[in-house]
C-alpha cells in the first residue's frame, strides 16, 4: 500500500504522525498547496517511507499527476470539503482507493430550505456509486471521527446489542478550553460555519430525509468521563445521510454540543452576512467574508499547547436490545488533549479525527475490510475496527446507559 | 461665505440639501473621492451656487488646492474621523474656518485602558488651539447632533435654567427599524465600532477624565415623543471631552441607546477580532476586517425609504435650578424619519447630524457666532442657535423632567 495524504493541515499532519508508528504500508506522501507545510511534517517524523509534495487540490489533473508520480494506491483526502469532488473524481480516473472525512457539499432547497432537502452531503458522491462498483473501485467516505467512528459505533450497536433500533442520535460534546483567547474554535471555522448554518437534516423511516431550522431542538446531554452537561443542537452532518443506507433505524439525527457562546457567534456572523463565501469589494481586494473571519481567528492546528480538556464523539442508540428490553446506550470515544499532545503533538479534535482513517487504511491493507463502490464506515464490520482502536492504537472507547 | 463640504456621503449630502433652502452663503462646493457621488447631489439640487469636485481627504495638499481653487472661506468636514487631522491642518495652513462633526481619534492607555485615559477624542486638535488663536483662525469642532446639538443644549441649560450643575449625561436613543433586513445599522458601522469598542471616557471634576469598560453602567432611559424605554450604556463620545472645557459641571457622561442586539453584535465582532483595522491576508488581498464588516452591511445612506421611527438626541441635566431647587431635566431634539425623508430625502440620523453645522455656518455668516481658536459648540451662545433651529429651520426641540 502506498498512501497519499492530500492536505498537511491539522488532520493530515496528525494522520501522518499516527500512521508513522504502523508498518502496514510501504510509502506515504503528504502533499499541500504550501510545500513547506508538507515538508515540515516529513522532516519532523524522519520516517524513510515518507515524502512531501506540492498539490493543487482544486485541480483534478494536478491530483492525477501526483497519484501517478507517487504510485499511490490509496488517497486520503484531508483538505476542506470544497475539494471533495476534484479529488474523488481524480481517484476514480486514476483507479485508486479514495478515503475522506467530510463529504461532498449540500445545496439547500430553494423554496423551503428548513423543511425539504435538495442536495444532501455526499449526494454527489453516491450519485456515481454504481460507476465505482462497476470499475471494482472503492471509496470509503466519511471515515473521520464524526462522520466515521460514530458510524462504526452505530454499526457495532446494531450487530452486537440491538434487535431493533428506534433512534440513532449522534452527539458530539467537549469541555475544551484555550488559554489566552477570548474565542478560539478548536476546529476549522470555515467548516463549522458551513455545517452549523446550513439547514440540519434529519431522517425518519416513513418521512425520509427532511430539513429543520439551524440550532433547533436544543437538549442538555451529559457526556461521559468528566466532560459533563453540554447543550446540543441539530446540525447538518454526514451521519444522517450515511447511517440509513446501511443501518436499520427508525430515526437518525446529529446534534452538536456547540454551547451558547458559539451558537451566538454563528448567529451573529449569519445576521451580518459574514458567513458568506460570495466576495465583497473593499480597499485591498475582493474577498470572501468567511475567509476573513477565518483569518482573524487563530489557526486551530496551532492551539494544542494552549488547550485543556476532552472531546467526546459518539452515538446514542435507543431501541429493543437483544434481550427484548428497551435500551438507551451511548457508544463513545473520548480524546484528552493532554494525552494527544504528549503522544503526537496534536490537539485532541484533529487527532481524534485523524486516527480513524489510519485504522481504516490498515484494515484495507490486510484485507479485513474490502468492498467496491462508495461505502460509508457502517458498511464494514465494526468489530475489527474497534479492536484495533482499543488494542494496537491504544485508544479506548466505551458504552454508558443514557 | 463660500462653503466647501468634504464628503458626499449621507451627512454631507444632507447638509448640502438643507443649506440649499438658505441664503446666507455665496457658493457651496461638495467634494468626494468619488466625483460621481458629489455630482449627483449637485444635479439633484440644481442650485446655481453649487458645484461638485473631487478630493483625496487623506491628503493635506489635495485639500489645500481645493480650498484655493474654490475660494472656500469655510470648510465642513463630513468624512469619517480618520481624516480629521489632514483636513484640520489644511484649513489652518489655508487660513479658513474649519467645522467638523466628529473629532480627532483617541488612543487608549497602553497599560490600563479601562481605567486611565491616554489621548482623548479631539486632543490632537486642542493641542494646537493656541496656534489657531494666535493666527486669528476659528475651528468649530463637534458641531453635528452628538456632539453638537447636545453641547448647545447643555450650554442652554447652564445659561437659562441652572445655578449649579451636578451632572451632564448625554443620552441618545431611537426606535428606528429597517424593513427587510435582519440587521441594518442606521449609522456608519465603521464609526459605531470605533466609538462603541473604545474605552468610554467619563469626567469627574475632582478625578478629571477617566476610562471605564465598554458597554458599562447600563440604564433604561425613557425617551420622549413615543420612543419609549431604551437600554443605554457608556460609550466613548466627544461631549465628555468638550463640555467640561466650557460648562461648569461636576460630572459628564455619554450613554448610547444601543439596545441588547447591537451590543451583542459589537461584542461578538470584538471577540473575533473583526472590529480590527489591521489588515489580514486572505485569498483576494490584504484587507481590514472592519472594512469587510462594513461591506457586508447595507449602506446606511440608502436605507431611508425602508426606515421607520424616530431618533432622539439630548442631554440630561441634574443640579440646582435658578429657583434654588433640585432639578433633573432632559433637553432633547427628535427627528422623525418620515419627516426627514419627505423634506430632504434623507434618513433621520444623517439629517439630524447635518442640520446643525448648517445652522452654525449661518450664525457665523451673520456674525452672531464668532471666535478664535478651537472651540466646541458650548463655547457659543446657545439661544440664537436654538431659535434658528426651531424657527427658520422648522425643527422643534424640547425639555422634559426626568
Amino acid at each position: 500500500m502506498n498512501i497519499l495524504i492530500l492536505g498537511a493541515g491539522g488532520v493530515g499532519t496528525a494522520a501522518a504522525k499516527i500512521a508513522s508508528r504502523r508498518k502496514f504500508f510501504n510509502t506515504l506522501t503528504i502533499a499541500d498547496y504550501d510545500l513547506s507545510r508538507a515538508k515540515k511534517v516529513v522532516e519532523e517524523l524522519n520516517d524513510p517511507r515518507y515524502s512531501a509534495s506540492e498539490v493543487d487540490a482544486g485541480s483534478k489533473e494536478s491530483i492525477k499527476k501526483l497519484i501517478e508520480s507517487t504510485g499511490a494506491t490509496h488517497v486520503l483526502n484531508a483538505v476542506d470539503p470544497r475539494f471533495v469532488m476534484p479529488i474523488f473524481d481524480a481517484c476514480f480516473e486514476a483507479g485508486v482507493t479514495y478515503l475522506d472525512m467530510a463529504m461532498s457539499l449540500s445545496k439547500r432547497h430553494e423554496e423551503v430550505p428548513f423543511e425539504k432537502v435538495n442536495v444532501k452531503l455526499g449526494d454527489d458522491q453516491f450519485a456515481v456509486a454504481d460507476q465505482w462498483e462497476k470499475q471494482g473501485l472503492l471509496a470509503v467516505v466519511g471515515i473521520g471521527v464524526e462522520p466515521g467512528l460514530s458510524d462504526v459505533l452505530a454499526r457495532y450497536a446494531q450487530d452486537v446489542d440491538f434487535d431493533e433500533i428506534d433512534e440513532l442520535r449522534v452527539l458530539d460534546g467537549a469541555n475544551l478550553e484555550v488559554e489566552g483567547y477570548d474565542f478560539a474554535p478548536s476546529f476549522s471555522i470555515w467548516t463549522t460555519i458551513e455545517e452549523c448554518l446550513n439547514p440540519p437534516i434529519l431522517y425518519d423511516r416513513e418521512r425520509g430525509w427532511y430539513a429543520v431550522e439551524p440550532f433547533s431542538d436544543p437538549e442538555i446531554f451529559e457526556f461521559p468521563e468528566g466532560i459533563g452537561e453540554v447543550e446540543c443542537v441539530n446540525v447538518e452532518h454526514e451521519e444522517v445521510s450515511l447511517m440509513p443506507r446501511w443501518i436499520n433505524a427508525k430515526k437518525v439525527a446529529f446534534k452538536y454540543g456547540l454551547g451558547e457562546e458559539f451558537i451566538n457567534v454563528l448567529k451573529t456572523l449569519n445576521k451580518l452576512g459574514l458567513d458568506s463565501t460570495d466576495p465583497v469589494s473593499v480597499k485591498g481586494g475582493d474577498v470572501s467574508p468567511r475567509d476573513v473571519v477565518a483569518a482573524c481567528l487563530p489557526d486551530p492546528a496551532t492551539l494544542g499547547p494552549k488547550m485543556k480538556g476532552k472531546t467526546c464523539a459518539g452515538v446514542l442508540v435507543r431501541g429493543t436490545a437483544k434481550n427484548g428490553e428497551f435500551a438507551s446506550k451511548y457508544y463513545y470515544h473520548v480524546a484528552d488533549n493532554e494525552h494527544t499532545m504528549n503522544l503526537d503533538g496534536c490537539q485532541a479534535v484533529v487527532w481524534q479525527t485523524a486516527i480513524n482513517p489510519v485504522i481504516a487504511l490498515e484494515l484495507l491493507a490486510d484485507g479485513t475490510w474490502s468492498g467496491e463502490g462508495v461505502l460509508g464506515p457502517e458498511a464494514f464490520d465494526a468489530r475489527p475496527f474497534l479492536e484495533l482502536l482499543e488494542g494496537d492504537y491504544g485508544s479506548a472507547w466505551g458504552v454508558v446507559d443514557r
